[in-house]
């Protein structure tokens, strides 16, 4: 390619509203273009990054066997009826309608569409296992779309989904996704980690997200020092303390200061504090709100997933309000305490290890200190409703806890046979019998992970492409190529040579100073440059520029094809 | 690929809803399943057509110097609004709102979207031409979607669009496109035709269409049967009879009958008739209706997009009610004619080209013959408003003209500088003045293709598919592989050679007889067929079948690997 028939779009400046590193060099390397919030024009390196990603993933599914589909981004609203998750799925979903005035969706995802479809098209378990992906755009209704196409609206996805009599089966396709992802992560060289993962909203048994380690990550992974382990904190177990509770050493007394101001006088530890939430309990259709404390070390960051989970809460977690917390303990939540409410109190395995604590004394103003579970407190119920911190021990049994942030890119389900039940995706069995089948489901956000492997590949000058995955292999830098006859020969046969060989390169033919054509070129990561100029064409050579390393080289110009052997 | 593995999904029967031949073969041969109106999940075996398809698109952009970019599918509304196609477009293009209650439409195509790209990257002369294309997801909402995905809803385009200071350079690049479409259409071995075609709603100043000859084309195409010379009826213009007009020799006499009646009952020639149709007249805002005659032979089509061209016809061209006839002619539509109406005329050439003929006489039930132009009528304007029909002279000068049928598959236009003037499209010229860009853009219906590819390549067993097109480049069926440890080894064997030369095979493994078998690879049209049976063993020879000419022969499975060098 030739930069005059081509689309660079370089920017010197970094856009002011982009945050995140891969944002503004994508913006400033000419990748992409904002379109409205969310929506992004692929520009033409952009996209041939893009291609390259799609290109693998698709080759690593395929080789895994699973076949590939194209579904419709508008799907109808009906099949979301059927499934539940018309009313589930918020307002991401984003709901239309067409000019008969039926409704739609623009598809997030298609389990609905896949699960119809096999529902129709199978009938003997001989046709089993099954595996569909598709490469896809999708569109969800983020509420604040961020950070580019890390967070968009409209993005390419890779949706893969497979179908099973058995559970034993699912689990054998699911180790096979799980090693084709890892396979794919590797050829895109790539820092990843799966990590065991919350299942969310779509649902099911088991599941692992695959996350590429980068400090602007919006998920906090932990990882065991000492072993393969790693999970989404959200996931993360928190082991309960070893050893006996310490027997009560003091006596309960009253304070007349507010928890945090007589942490912070008395310089306490605040491992020797914990705090109390309120949220609502699980109540019948029509029952008055019922609440549930949830206490917690004062060092310690609730896990609102977990807490979610436990029975007797309602789900999705909802947090009580000030109104309805002076109604249960009669004060401001700062003064909240597990002495003496009337409520259900569940308690941390942190927490509930803690004897002669300090805590609110369910009156504005006021605290405890010397508190002791037993012999100060009702009834509990004792939990792991927490984060993990670094320094925890593994949940593994090996070594402690450290924790990164990782920016997702894939996900894995062992979905069940939530979807196939709800729409009848059923076989004959070997029996005859009619049998419903279970599901596997396997995502890699494909615009996402142009933007992580950026977040990871980068310095001050720009972008530095893993090869297998930059737009180009090599760029073609003359000097002066409009004053020297020699340059521009050279150029325009090595460009031909190169061209002929199917190397991906781009000549940059522009009539641009020397310093405007290495910034472009440091800044879209082009892995090499072949900078051709007078000086080194009476030895037949031109210099070589390595973007990763920084090197710098003379080669032979015959011997520049054996570069790309 | 094994089909054990794999979404085979052939129909034994027609489905009843598919009317075309294309339509009902893409379902019996499992290549697309509907999933709503003008909705179509594309299964396994038909993507790999489509892919095939793009690819083939894809090289070709890019030989001609095109650069791929990929646009969002949801647009924000007010680019169209600037466009000035928001009210224009009509509800094909579905308009939807974001959960912030921000309009955007779903893209039915991109001349904005690109146009403001284009605008916001370019600033100076020295970066034209550009030519920029997308493979990409579409979305019109057909009122009647039809014939499968010939005209579906959702559907697979390529678009592309070029941008230059003048139009010499548009010239160049059009014609750079032309040949480009002629390359692709070539490479899928598909008989076509470019055509002159009209410019329609998008606008702009030349244009060709490239339409598939196949007989369920919604196309009809006028042929010069002595030149290249081929445009859509909508735009083949209909030459003048030659000569002057005959003199009158009878005189005018009202008849007691209607018409067609009149005609009937004398045995007239058609030809010898005029028939006489009321439309609308363009008249300024809130001002009366205005109506205007057409008068054409009475063997001949009106053409309404000439029709609507004439200055002083309402455009869109809108008939005139039977309320409305009667108020201008006081009688129904068929006793019409052009004598003593009170309304401007417009007669086509041919008819204007008669003497002594007969029409309506604007009194219900009576009509007149023997009527001349000059003698007994107003004023009349001549003009081409008719279509034309096999025997016409062609335009060109050379033979004449023959109709077929024909399915678009791609149109070029020379949109000229309406976009760009719109949305304020303009770069530094050498003068260092700001100059508006003058556009072409570039369709290509891929998803179509497929459909379009069927109708020219299919017999009463199935499809016959280009080879440049097949989903699978060969298929190994195995004779009862079941009850043979040899056919099974020599099947494996052969599958595994085939797959490592890079040859794209399906492996018939099911458990099924051999008719069944031949009856799916027939109907899924893959050109060569590897029959394995016991017979041919010992001889260390198989069976290979070809699809299109249907021969058979027996070939030692040494060679089999030579017949795709």
């Amino acid at each position: 390619m030739r930069t005059s028939q081509y689309l660079l779009s370089t920017l010197k400046e970094t856009p002011a509203n982009a945050e995140v590193i891969s944002h503004q060099l994508m913006l400033r390397a000419g990748l992409v273009r904002n379109l409205a919030s969310g929506l992004y024009t692929w520009l033409p390196t952009g996209l041939r990054v893009l291609k390259k990603v799609e290109n693998i993933v698709r080759e690593e599914m395929q080789r895994a066997g699973s076949n590939e589909v194209l579904m419709p981004m508008v799907q109808p609203a009906d099949l979301w009826e059927e499934s539940g998750r018309l009313a589930d799925y918020g307002p991401e979903l984003l709901r239309i309608t067409d000019r008969h005035k039926r409704p739609f969706v623009l598809g997030p995802t298609h389990e609905e569409v896949i699960t119809k479809l096999v529902a129709n098209e199978l009938n003997s378990y001989k046709q089993l296992p099954l595996n569909l992906f598709q490469i896809q755009t999708k569109f969800r209704d983020e509420i604040r779309p961020r950070f580019g196409v890390m967070r968009g609206r409209e993005f390419l996805m890779k949706d893969a989904y497979s179908f099973h009599l058995d559970d034993e089966c699912l689990g054998t396709t699911y180790q096979k996704m799980f090693d084709a992802y890892c396979r794919i992560f590797e050829r895109l060289e790539l820092n990843f980690r799966p990590v065991i993962a919350d299942t969310g909203s779509i649902g099911g048994e088991k599941s692992h997200e695959f996350h590429v380690l980068a400090d602007s990550g919006e998920d906090d992974i932990a990882f065991s020092d000492a072993s393969d382990f790693a999970a989404n904190i959200e996931k993360a177990e928190a082991l309960a303390p070893a050893g006996e509770r310490p027997a009560p050493s003091q006596e309960i007394e009253k304070v007349e200061l507010k928890l945090e101001r007589l942490i912070k006088t008395s310089n306490l530890d605040l491992k020797t504090s914990v705090k109390t939430l309120l949220v609502l309990g699980e109540v019948a259709d029509g029952a008055p709100a019922r609440f549930v404390a949830l206490v917690l070390r004062g060092d310690h960051q609730l896990n609102e997933i977990k807490a979610e989970k436990i029975s007797g809460i309602a789900s999705p977690l909802t947090f009580a309000t000030d109104e309805q917390i002076a109604e249960v303990a009669n004060c401001h939540i700062s003064s909240l305490g597990p002495k003496g409410l009337t409520v259900e109190v569940v308690v941390d395995h942190s927490a509930a290890h803690l004897s002669d604590f300090v805590c609110g004394a369910n009156e504005n103003g006021q605290s405890f200190t010397g508190v002791n579970w037993d012999r100060d407190c009702g009834e509990i119920t004792i939990a792991d409703i927490r984060n993990v911190v670094t320094g925890d021990p593994s949940p593994c049994g090996q070594g402690n806890i450290e924790i990164k942030r990782g920016i997702e890119v894939g996900h894995i389900f062992q979905l069940g046979r939530k979807y196939a039940q709800a729409m009848n995706c059923a076989v004959l069995n070997e029996g005859g019998k009619n049998e419903t089948l279970t599901m596997g489901c396997y995502g890699i956000g494909v615009s996402r992970i142009v933007a992580a492997a950026i977040e990871q590949n980068h310095d001050e000058n720009g972008i530095k492409w893993p090869k297998a995955i930059a737009p180009f292999q090599v760029a073609i830098v003359p000097m002066n190529m409009a004053k020297s006859a020699r340059v521009k020969e050279t150029a325009d046969r090595l460009y031909d040579s190169l061209l002929q060989a199917g190397i991906e390169v781009l000549f940059d033919d522009r009539k641009e100073r020397p310093g405007v054509m290495f910034a472009d070129h440091e800044l879209m990561g082009t892995p090499l440059l072949l900078i051709i100029g007078e000086r080194n064409l009476d030895a037949q050579q031109v210099e070589l520029k390595n973007r990763i390393t920084g090197e710098k080289s003379l080669i032979a110009i015959d011997e520049v094809l054996s570069l790309f052997n």
